[in-house]
């Protein structure tokens, strides 16, 4: 079976002096946001700072000047963020970041990114870009044109590994995994030290993981089937620095790196990334809003001859 | 604008002792089998043991055992080969191989390869492969579960070219451009002495070949705007001691090779292909029909910072 891990993303920050997200909005507000894009929350966790919730199909961050939403599988954030768009005054949002990574199945999307940013230009003026080579891994991005404003320059990273080792695939793909024995093989106590967490083991397969401490917060996603293996890691503490052990851990083929507002991007990476990943592209810019945007593709080249992956195509399900 | 410059392919092999596809079947007929996926015959050379057809959506060759069509853009191919299924008895069909690369944007074709193969099984037992990682470039491939049979021992080639350099780009783009700065460009008169050759320049942008010698042929179509470049040469000839030239000429950020019945697949490509392109995968399989299928796919690393590519969303043509 083959399940879009692929995510969107939106990070929407609003004006606070106008509107408070904790306390202007219930759980059920959001409960109805996350349900606009075919998703429902599984459990939540607080602090004064921020809001974690885990969705069926990825998470949700609230703190009190912005939110973070992922959504994977076929689901349709656009529907979400109009929603909330409808809800506020438009011109208390100060910026609004819509992100689509490609995917591993287009075709089966209810959308393209296109067909979402058109929506989102009924109600903005926005500007959008693809950081990556159309025919190579890539990040669509749209945002608000608008200018630097307090909340804008906060640094927040994202991992996207696909294809993780077999060895990793094998033992996340397990029967009757549970989330110690996830979090044991994250190695999140040395990841995470003191944040708390809130995870979920889905069936077959899948986990996601929200952690949370203070302002920071970290949340993991991994689909983790072989052949079609994806694993995200989206974060505010500094992420870079958490490759070598993410990368020890995963043994990804290939994996993106996105960073917002790292001006040490290219020089972190070349510290931190092992030498048997090549950086295949490097993307950046500034945005209007004085925000950079960094984007790094990174492949492990081999030599070895490998067998096609065969499409069983005897039955009714079929998987590519 | 955006074009989908992948193709769809088939090889149709018959059984020549009940079918002779040079005399059985007219012009009429071929044009007839392209009109089913949405494309029309350009133009046509012909010697006495190929027929040659350009099309408004690449190129159909006939030899009297068997033919090979390409389409790209949205066309459906599979549409043009159940109506040669549906014109002949099925079980003169000796092998039938069909294949999609992966797409620029899945998402604005009108079927998948499932739902191609699909159809294919409701009239054969067919097998099916993907050839590269889902999330990198790869070749989907359906054949007929059969036994080695004479004509299935060809060797044929392929070279799948992404983001030609600007310069490549720029002069393929050029206004008013003709069909003889295009042969010189690629210098035709080298890689193809004695060929006939039939070309045609598309309107804005595009170039597509066919050439042929006796039983030789070499296809080649280019899309070749900057950012969504693409360019595929196909062909009986060795392509793989050709790659040195192609390369020169077209310097692609990455290419996939694909062969059938090549044994010398990665030992001619250890000698041909420059340095300073890196291996990122080598797939191969052995079919039940005894052929040798080879693919593998090169990049070009970079310590490049780039931009992004800007996406245009101001007035009612989108591009990606």
């Amino acid at each position: 079976m083959f399940f879009e891990g692929s995510e969107k993303k939106a990070t929407l920050t609003i004006d606070p002096t106008k509107i408070s997200l904790l306390t202007d909005f219930t759980d059920d507000f959001w409960q109805q946001l996350v349900e606009q894009c075919q998703a429902k929350i599984l459990s939540r966790i607080k602090n004064q700072y921020c809001t974690a919730y885990l969705l069926s199909e990825s998470s949700l961050f609230v703190w009190d000047d912005h939110f973070v939403i992922l959504t994977c599988g076929e689901t349709s954030l656009i529907n979400a963020i109009e929603f909330f768009i409808q809800q506020v005054n438009p011109q208390d949002i100060v910026q609004l970041i819509f992100q689509r990574k490609n995917e591993y199945f287009a075709h089966a999307q209810p959308s393209s990114f296109l067909d979402d940013i058109k929506i989102l230009q009924q109600h903005f003026r926005g500007r959008a870009a693809r950081f990556g080579a159309l025919d190579s891994h890539h990040n669509y991005l749209y945002h608000l044109d608008t200018v630097p404003a307090p909340g804008l320059s906060q640094a927040s990273y994202e991992l996207l590994a696909y294809q993780i080792s077999p060895h990793a695939s094998s033992i996340l793909c397990k029967q009757g995994l549970d989330s110690s024995q996830v979090r044991q093989f994250l190695r999140l106590e040395q990841l995470l030290p003191g944040f708390t967490l809130d995870d979920f083991v889905f069936e077959p397969y899948g986990y996601s993981l929200n952690a949370i401490d203070g302002t920071k917060y970290l949340t993991i996603h991994i689909t983790p089937q072989e052949n079609s293996s994806y694993v995200s890691v989206e974060t505010n503490l500094n992420l870079l620095t958490m490759t070598p052990l993410l990368l020890e851990i995963l043994q990804p083929a290939s994996f993106d790196l996105i960073a917002f507002n790292e001006p040490e991007f290219n020089a972190l990476n070349r510290h931190y990334i092992p030498g048997y990943y090549l950086s295949k592209e490097l993307v950046e810019s500034t945005l209007s809003s004085n925000e950079l945007v960094s984007f790094a593709n990174y492949i492990r080249p081999t030599q070895t001859v490998s067998q096609p992956h065969k499409i069983d195509i005897s039955g009714h399900s079929c998987t590519i």
